[in-house]
């Protein structure tokens, strides 16, 4: 379940949500990132709460709601522009 | 058809090709940007030459060579990051 996933993650951890959090420019790789987007309908309280307990930074993407499709390689498209060869 | 679409585009226009182009950071985005994405296979030399003709910048993203489905979000994702509100 989700909390053995925050529990066992590795490398920066970094959970993205529509709103809360800090802007992409807060990110500080390692060199594994774990990054998490939420479902449909966006995160419960109870989640994010977790999430933080074990170190996840939450980022907030300017406000945009993306959907779930779109969000997993917006994110895997700005962490690989930023911190990998995409660019 | 394709040479229609190069002549009449408007902004900031710029072709993603596999090889051979400048890097992303040579994108001088005004208002408006056009950027178009290669088919499967990618681009006919042809096409090249035709986009260059009408003032196309050509951009090469690191030597990776992504899905058309996902190219299209992945450099919407980058041309929102750099110059729109995705960040």
């Amino acid at each position: 379940g989700f909390e053995e996933f925050v529990k066992t993650a590795e490398g920066a951890k970094i959970l993205f949500a529509e709103k809360g959090g800090e802007g992409f420019a807060a990110i500080k790789p390692g060199k594994k990132i774990t990054a998490v987007i939420g479902p449909e309908g966006g995160w419960e309280a109870s989640e994010l709460d977790l999430a933080q307990k074990h170190k996840f930074q939450i980022i907030t993407l300017g406000g945009r709601i993306l959907r779930a499709e779109t969000a997993a390689i917006t994110i895997t498209a700005m962490i690989q522009n930023h911190f990998g060869d995409l660019s």
